[in-house]
């Protein structure tokens, strides 16, 4: 068997096609819907990849500014460009980019973005909203694996898919949004052993542990579906995920490729969040407020 | 094989000492800790269950108030109800008791309730706290369960734990309480067949579903631990378990009674947690405040 290679670029792609009829019709409310990203290093490869979301919402009609408060920047200084951004009406969507600077906590500062403009998840009120079924932005990685899934017709409900890794950015709110569409779920991590024995018995495997090459082929059922989330930056600056894929594109039907797979729909995910926030805004006729007050924001 | 008995008492006498410690302490600050109990129904078991809260309460030295709006209560008298509670300083656990009066949305009043004196974790936001290791109540449900497990030394850690039904009070943070506790985890439910692939590959088995009977024997590996959940009340007004315990308990190592289990633990966690979030404003010299700033309350 060689697996089906589940590129991200057509699945980008047809999300943009939503963000341009959302921008269309925000445009005959004279609305432009506008990102905010707040950035607080000098970090060169943060800086490239911001400055590539600032591109993409240019080409799609989102507005995207970058405020940069230098790696100096205090705790203080970025709570209330938060809270300030939060209660900008002209504000749609807003993103706090990582690393912060040292001493600087991101749990401080998150719960100041409001949920309505949280457009990656990062407010731990936006991942307890998704995990009850209320409206709210899920964090893009974890949502482009579920596009992905969708896009290709690999169907999730009454399917067994086992998500490998428990971060707050992708294991967890993956984890909701697969229960939702009524997948079972397993979640396991650095602690499960041996891994193989959680992984070959889903239909669907997600790979989210930033492990390069820790799923080889004896961790997949024949036939299996397999996602590979992990973006590591190799010594030779090579992009690696979590998954060898030479050995299980051998077992697998279908194996998302990295580079060119989940990693390549996240930017379109934060503009269609943030042309959908702004449609929300409009539709409400009033800025979107915080907790408990979110109206539909999907 | 004869499951040994998980009774709940001895868990719950344990976690009334703790109580008892936590009373003591602040009793020297001149503090009594004190839980309010929003009710706003006529529904004749209820009232019954508020007054056996009331009653713990009184016995362990925690002053419970009991508010009751009437089964006429509306959204708006409710959430000014919570919101007051949630600013007074000398209310510091706050319950908001289902049923609710026709119409009203326990989601639009949760969000009203400051998740430093949610001591049954019913805001989103104390689920999504506890989803990303934040300091936040979990619902006494599911934090009983854990309960259970540690105080009769059954490890999770490593250990793989399968979980029957999704809801917000026992299944979804339960889940979160697990995978901190370094459990690898499944999360199974109604669209979950057959239903035995999934109980049977874990070592423990948590049943949360409301379905009486629906786990027997065929769905558990020889000497797994099994919790029962399930509180169903049958034609006869007997309280029926979500297990078959007659059958297995031929197979499992172990098994939590109902009635006598889990839920004989819980309105013991509810003073716990009303205890320490009486602690936690004490300590921090005034009122726990909301979203983001609620500090050490464990």
């Amino acid at each position: 068997m060689s697996a089906v290679s589940l590129a991200g670029a057509p699945v980008a792609k047809a999300l943009r096609a939503g963000i341009a009829d959302n921008v269309a019709r925000l445009a005959s409310d004279g609305i432009v819907p506008a990102l905010a990203v707040v950035v607080a290093t000098d970090n060169e490869s943060t800086h490239w990849y911001v400055r590539s979301i600032a591109k993409a919402a240019d080409k799609a009609g989102v507005d995207c500014r970058i405020i940069d408060l230098g790696p100096t920047a205090s705790a203080e200084q970025l709570k209330s460009t938060l809270s300030e951004l939060s209660e900008d009406r002209q504000t749609h969507g807003i993103i706090l980019q990582t690393p912060l600077p040292d001493g600087v906590q991101a749990d401080e500062l998150v719960p100041h973005i409001d949920p309505g403009k949280d457009i990656d998840g990062a407010n731990p009120l936006s991942l307890g909203r998704l995990a009850v079924g209320l409206p709210a932005f899920a964090p893009a990685t974890a949502r482009a694996v579920v596009e992905l899934l969708v896009h290709y017709d690999v169907p999730v409900e009454g399917r067994h898919v086992a998500i490998v890794g428990r971060s707050a950015v992708v294991g967890k709110p993956l984890l909701h949004l697969l229960l939702e569409r009524n997948a079972s779920v397993t979640i396991c991590h650095s602690r499960s052993r041996p891994l193989e024995d959680y992984t070959r018995a889903a239909d669907v495997v997600v790979v989210a542990a930033g492990r390069p090459g820790l799923v080889t082929e004896r961790h997949v059922a024949p036939g299996a579906v397999v996602v590979d989330v992990g973006t590591n930056v190799l010594e030779d600056g090579a992009l690696a995920g979590d998954v060898d894929a030479h050995s299980v594109e051998q077992v697998a039907s279908a194996l998302s490729p990295v580079p060119g797979g989940v990693g390549t729909i996240t930017t379109a995910l934060l503009l269609l969040h943030t042309s959908v926030a702004a449609r929300a805004a409009v539709e409400a006729k009033g800025p979107l407020v915080s907790s408990g007050t979110v109206r539909s924001i999907r």
